[in-house]
């Protein structure tokens, strides 16, 4: 099958019914991305935008199209990376971090668990009475993430959230009715507190398989590797549904992703400056007297 | 396993961790279908309730309900049944409904698609250049329902669905985006058009398994068949992944319904009487300046 330019295609666009070739392609995606960040308004001239980066596709893909973004406007952009302590895993990660970053001449920042909280994401894991692994590590990288990119000058944290990841979380969190929850799943966060570094998210809308493609095509090079720690069940059982229900009716996750972001303005207007305090132990942005980082720590610091 | 009052269970209630008796298990489910209609609101003294039967579970139980409750408060109570015209089907469910209403001593009426519309389900299906046949009927069957339940008196509709069809069709409309049907589905709908009948659910927070499991335990005879109409294969799919996620997870429908009712009110706020006109051929409510019965009918009577 030939692209509409007369090339071979190397995609079918199922929920478009595009045939695409490589060029066509990978600006496809160019485009994506920035039809995102040009609708919902995610970047501004002057903006010092940190791209936090695991060494993932996603992550490195979103490097690579802020970098080519940059060219077209004139914005800072840093690449922090989060060393959450997990052996045979983040270690064999940051090689592919360093080459992206090396690459394409973007300034790189690591930070760590073990130096910012005195403990790995292995050794919490080591203590008794303790939650998921993936609890303490969501809670530990979002707020180091902020902080770091704050502390970057950042004005902007870009993340590499794709469109699968999105409407599962959407799903996952309509299922267990969290409503805390709602309003935080967004292309951008408000600016709520002094010391939040409003969250982008300029590859939600793109689907993983073309995340996976274009680096493929881009020669971007990625950890295939998955977190050892044992991923939640509940999202691998909405990932498989929505899966099929993408294959049997393309462009389901889009729709679903969509339909959230036409309620979203509702759940997001439930939250108000007056809903963020400032955690009295560390001064980060906080729901409560107490960040549930702080919380964790001094529970963590009780059981090591 | 005994129940807590001693006797031997029947029942084990996974969400809440109980295990009921005989007695205890038909009484809590008497105990939701009242709190639900004391909650919402659903019924007052005084009303005329028209039961919509099929034959099938859901609704012979709802007319057992209701007719209990008839003993508690005053209101009318009256049985009505739509004859679609599906051979080998609804001639089957009819004694059904007719031994219910003898036993139950309720008043019923049945009003058929070929009497009203001049065709049968099955004529209708006959036809080239169709839409799926239950589109036909749900339309059909809506506007039927509410144009007798009037003739009839009623100031409210009763239907069986219960929270499998609910949390069913909360879920597809959100895969589907389908923003025209949320406010759709909720325990009470709004009246909107002096010739809308409102229409309540009583049974919308009672699982399909207690359902069946009360209609065996009280003796009451119903239709097990299902509509040879093949049902739509995207409901399949979304009632498969919801009873897996209720096994893993029990509690998961309940916990969708109540956030889809949370969510309600915005999107039942957005309809207002102003977005329900009348239908410039039958009179009826309907959104647009013809109904689309009369639409469907119209299309139907030039390809038939």
């Amino acid at each position: 099958m030939n692209c509409k330019c007369g090339h071979k295609a190397v995609y079918f666009k199922r929920y478009s019914g595009q045939h695409l070739c490589e060029r066509c392609f990978t600006r496809a995606v160019f485009k994506k991305f920035k039809d995102t960040i040009r609708v919902n308004g995610l970047i501004e001239r002057g903006d010092a935008i940190v791209c936090g980066v695991s060494g993932g596709k996603d992550s490195l893909v979103l490097l690579h199209l802020l970098h080519q973004l940059q060219e077209k406007f004139n914005f800072n952009l840093i690449a922090l990376a989060i060393d959450e302590g997990i052996k045979g895993y983040r270690d064999e990660s940051i090689p592919f971090i360093r080459k992206a970053c090396k690459d394409l001449d973007v300034d790189l920042y690591i930070d760590s668990f073990k130096e910012k909280y005195g403990y790995t994401l292995d050794e919490i894991t080591s203590i008794k009475d303790r939650v998921g692994a993936c609890s303490y590590c969501g809670v530990f990288r979002r707020n180091l993430l902020n902080q770091s990119s704050r502390e970057l000058g950042a004005t902007k944290l870009a993340l590499g959230h794709n469109l699968d990841d999105e409407s599962q979380v959407i799903l996952m969190n309509l299922l267990r009715g969290d409503f805390s929850r709602f309003g935080r799943t967004g292309t951008y966060y408000k600016n709520l507190h002094p010391k939040f570094v409003p969250r982008i998210k300029p590859l939600r809308e793109i689907p993983e398989k073309e995340i996976v493609l274009y680096a493929y095509l881009m020669n971007i090079d990625f950890d295939f590797e998955e977190c050892p720690y044992a991923p939640e069940a509940f999202r691998g059982d909405v990932r498989n549904f929505l899966n099929e229900m993408e294959e049997k009716r393309p462009g389901t996750k889009y729709t679903l992703l969509k339909t959230y972001d036409k309620m979203f303005p509702t759940f997001n207007e439930m939250l108000t400056p007056e809903h963020i305090s400032t955690c009295e132990t560390c001064g980060e942005p906080s729901i409560s007297t107490f960040c549930k980082k702080c919380e964790m720590l001094d529970h963590i610091k009780k059981n090591y």
